[in-house]
């Protein structure tokens, strides 16, 4: 099996850290070559380790600079540092998205740094499972601080963001669509906000507006969610939020939550992988094979109702 | 089969109009009783006549008000309207979401509308599923046009919107985060957009910026999005909002693409339902079956890693 022994070597690797064999497990876990899953499933009892902090919000606030900000400063104290950015792969502003993320690139030649993309579309279905994985992959080799960058739009984002110890909210004046889902409930209460672009002339409304969501939401004896102002571009505030990471952590870990949150989401990304294979296994079937085929053409001629449509094709799908 | 024969003569009265059989029918559906999956069945091949048009857009922008504006507009038409909000169900704030839906409640009267509120979450998983269930109800029942509201936030309420002949966005001056999205690709054009609230000095630069944003993904000869202003409270630009809505139905009518778009939907309806329902299973065999808690259990431990163990489920569901 030279597949498997080249797995083996490689997760050898990639325990012992080495960079570019991070590199090639990612490759491997975003192409969705079973190669990519033995490999996590070698290194997966060498996770656990490593402090993994989610960072969403609106595009645009600066979240690339934020995180590269504060990797300068996890750097101060030593720690090694990846970062994965969920990227949308619209064709036409892929550019622009990318010519933001410029704040990271100072970390490049960084070898306590490792820095990775993955485009959100096209990717062969079960976003937040692959990423879930190269987030395992860059825990088993080392890395101290797991930085997940997600743009906060879609429910897929906000599966990756869920997995994470500490979430971190990162707004600017300006964003009133973040404020009212926060007001209105459909957001969830993240563990720490940051308000960038913080030399805004409206940042003081903005972190009053945040502050009266908040105590509205606060339970006594709970975490108190810091609100920080950063001015992220010029490194301003950022030691504050690493401090504010920190004591999230403590706190978590005091209370006994962090265990049960990572109980918890290791559950619901088994559910998760075993769902999104089911689905792309049922697209495969809808089309390679003409009775299913025909039974969505029956659909869409009104003869057959899609709750009808859809117990027959699970019936064929566990009669395989 | 007592339940078949309820359910039969359900179907009659639903068919022929009678609005307590709609209301009952969508209690059934919500509740995901049997019975109302059945009555969709039997309804079904009656389907396909309704306008659907689905309304997003951020928490605030007064998408309630809208619709019910555009409610007593299609009404002077002597159209039979539905309304299907998709509420968000956070406890602490029900009561404000449903203070902004004041504005429907002068239609609670007219026997030609029909008003109905699903909550986002709570519900038995498959929200979208069963959203688009009831949107089949409404047709059924002879509805001219089924207005779908959803607050724009997570994946199954652009699920729910996709499903629709006819998108409407609506955006309010201040709605930074959502041109934001839209700029970056991560939020798909819509068919109309609407800029609600069109009182507020900062109306000329947010259709400025939306106007931008559309141009650069304009392709010749496609529809072109419309950009509206409305003041929804007063009934101002709702006129035209109606006219543009009959424009953007005879445009995807000719083109064509009317029965592809709906084609589309109903198939990934159909595997929406079938992976809701796989999940929803999965999740009782894990919470019921101790061989499964055993197997999550090896996950939390990290003896036994995510995708092995979900592969491990699959087995086990379909040997069942």
């Amino acid at each position: 099996m030279p597949d498997a022994a080249k797995s083996a070597s490689l997760a050898e690797r990639l325990v012992a850290g080495d960079k570019r064999a991070l590199a090639r497990a990612i490759t491997l876990i975003e192409s969705d070559d079973p190669a990519g899953w033995e490999l996590v499933r070698e290194v997966y009892p060498r996770t656990g380790k490593a402090r993994i902090v989610g960072f969403t919000g609106p595009p645009g606030v600066g979240k690339s600079t934020l995180i590269g900000a504060l990797t300068a400063e996890l750097r101060k104290a030593e720690r090694q540092v990846a970062v994965l950015s969920i990227d949308p792969s619209s064709p036409f502003t892929r550019g622009a998205l990318l010519g933001d993320r410029i704040r990271l690139s100072e970390h490049f030649l960084d070898p306590g740094v490792f820095i990775r993309s993955m485009a959100s579309r096209g990717a062969l279905g079960g976003l937040s499972e692959a990423a879930l994985q190269v987030a395992l992959a860059m825990d088993a080799a080392g890395k101290d601080d797991v930085l997940i960058e997600t743009v906060g739009v879609g429910q897929a984002e906000i599966d990756i963001v869920d997995h994470a110890d500490t979430i971190v909210l990162a707004l600017m004046p300006g964003s009133g669509d973040s404020i009212q889902a926060l007001k209105a409930g459909v957001m969830e209460i993240p563990d720490v906000i940051v308000v960038n672009k913080a030399d805004h002339p409206m940042t003081d409304t903005m972190v009053c507006e945040v502050r009266g969501v908040l105590a509205l939401s606060h339970q006594p004896g709970e975490w108190q969610v810091p609100i920080l102002r950063t001015e992220a571009a010029r490194g301003e505030g950022v030691e504050e939020l690493a401090v504010k990471i920190d004591e999230h952590r403590v706190h978590i870990e005091a209370e006994g939550t962090l265990e049960q949150r990572r109980a918890r989401n290791l559950r619901n990304e088994v559910l998760g992988i075993a769902t999104s294979r089911t689905r792309r296994r049922m697209e495969a079937t809808a089309a390679a094979d003409p009775e299913t085929a025909a039974l969505l053409e029956r659909v869409v001629r009104r003869e057959l109702d899609p709750a009808s449509a859809a117990s027959e094709l699970m019936e064929r799908q566990s009669g395989e």
